[in-house]
């Protein structure tokens, strides 16, 4: 027996079949059409798992169940209250995908499923209590309390980077004012590298943008901070500060058995992991317990299409 | 059958016997004898039992369990890691316990017990997710999750006061700047208040207090805001909102059913409860979901007997 995952993006749409262990055994992909609307990306999705079976030779019958991870807030049934950038408001996702398909559908946030990829298959397997976060473009998360999913009484939970921390100099795309989001991002990190940038043209990272500032990106800072750019360090040292508070804040909550970090910018974990684990133990709150690991992530581009699945999978055997 | 629940404070010692409903049968009371360090105390907490069970006729095979809320920092098997109050420091109290009174014994966090009160008997009675937040000298807090008490993977979980929501004008107790304790506790608001009498001494508070700052406690400053005293309007709501900043996080971390605000200062829930609901919306991160209900807690001066006898029985029944 088998599951789908579905990995679905503002931009494009991943979809695999994936065994019981959580080993993808073939993949399949498109772009997303956004604007057709959410019957438009519903039926390529359809059409993206219908070839997927075509080419495996995999039945109906063979499928256990759907999980589909989505760049947005749904609850248990699917219903999709937002997904920003495919500009879907109160959708019911979940409900017209299992009366298309006739099979099981399951809808998690993107980062949940991520975080059940690195619960099931990764770098929290094991463990009773874990929090994910992932770092890209803003900041996600999926939290596993006690084996189980955890998303809150409505499934509008885990919204990790809307945690305030401190004040900032921007404000948060959600209206908000100091969202650990806004200072834990890429976003957060050319914001202010750009802001520190105004004052100092020395740094690398001007040379390397050539003067354009708007090409300024996570990973250039991240490079110039290896190289040793005083603004790249400085700007990378924000961030970690502000993880390490958020971290400890989850520390001090939910004293989990590992803290995963995953997203683009965990790619630069080099850079900073062994700088935030020392600045994690200033905020924990027993001191003496200093005993949530904190790791990278293990999965990057398929994180979405087995967490998905192994999602579906842990929501049939509940 | 019954249990025993025991609220063990920094100056006082209180038990009761308890049906299994939660209701007090009897109480009883005496001083902490905080001097005679961890095995006097324990003693103490002997004699209270015996006492309670002379006076009420139960024997010990009515006793189901045996509930205790301590003032500190534990784990599972009752193991006391810090309990500052009393000057404990990893303290193999609940072990002691078991051993002396051939009881069965729990231990938890005296906030996590107040929680469990309100769970099984008061504010959050019937929900599936809440958290409850004890508003006293410090900020204290207790949660719910899938109708389970948690306390993380050591015991070392849901200290709600030790989460960095900004910068404050001066440190916390834990080493840490800008806990919410320090912003959201009787601590606090003195402290805050004393600030802005520095600059100015036309307040009513001032002269409630006859000059004398180190009089000012949290009653006078809610029952000055209610008389419309500038100064105490101002502090009552930066605790407001950072109060209101705390919940926001809780609801977008957790999304929880209810949040229930206990302690000392829930007494003046009619100075700022509804002003902190409406503030608290401003920080809910989807705010088409508006549904966390927030309310005072039930609980007051029981809710250590009750809550610590009832959690003795949900471990028990777990």
């Amino acid at each position: 027996m088998y599951y789908i995952g579905v990995d679905l993006g503002g931009t494009s749409i991943k979809v695999g079949l994936v065994t019981e262990s959580g080993s993808i055994i073939k993949k399949n992909s498109g772009a997303t059409p956004v604007e057709k609307g959410y019957e438009g990306v519903t039926n390529k999705i359809i059409e993206l798992i219908h070839n997927l079976m075509e080419t495996t030779e995999v039945k109906k019958e063979d499928i256990k169940a759907v999980g589909v991870g989505v760049p947005g807030v749904a609850n248990e049934e699917g219903f999709i209250y937002f997904a920003t950038n495919l500009f879907w408001k109160n959708v019911p996702f979940g409900e017209k995908l299992q009366e298309v398909t006739g099979m099981k559908v399951y809808v998690e946030n993107d980062a949940t499923v991520a975080a059940v990829a690195e619960y099931t298959n990764g770098a929290t397997a094991g463990t009773k209590n874990s929090i994910f976060f992932t770092l890209g473009t803003g900041l996600g998360g999926g939290i596993i309390i006690n084996n189980q999913v955890f998303s809150g009484s409505h499934g509008i939970g885990t919204e990790v980077g809307h945690v305030i921390v401190g004040d900032n100099f921007y404000d948060c795309t959600c209206g908000s004012n100091g969202c650990l989001e806004t200072f834990v991002s890429a976003t957060a990190l050319i914001k202010h590298c750009k802001s520190l940038l105004q004052d100092n043209k020395e740094s690398m990272i001007y040379h390397r943008v050539e003067g354009d500032l708007e090409a300024i990106n996570a990973r250039i800072i991240f490079d110039c901070a290896r190289e040793g750019d005083s603004i790249a360090i400085k700007t990378v040292n924000r961030m970690i500060h502000y993880l390490a508070i958020g971290i400890g804040n989850f520390i001090n909550i939910f004293d989990p058995d590992v803290i995963a970090i995953g997203g683009g910018i965990s790619e630069s974990g080099d850079v900073f992991l062994e700088d935030l684990k020392e600045e994690v133990k200033k905020y924990i709150y027993v001191k003496s317990m200093n005993i949530t690991e904190i790791k990278l992530a293990q999965f990057k581009n398929d994180a979405g299409i087995i967490g998905s699945a192994m999602y579906a999978k842990l929501q049939l055997i509940r």
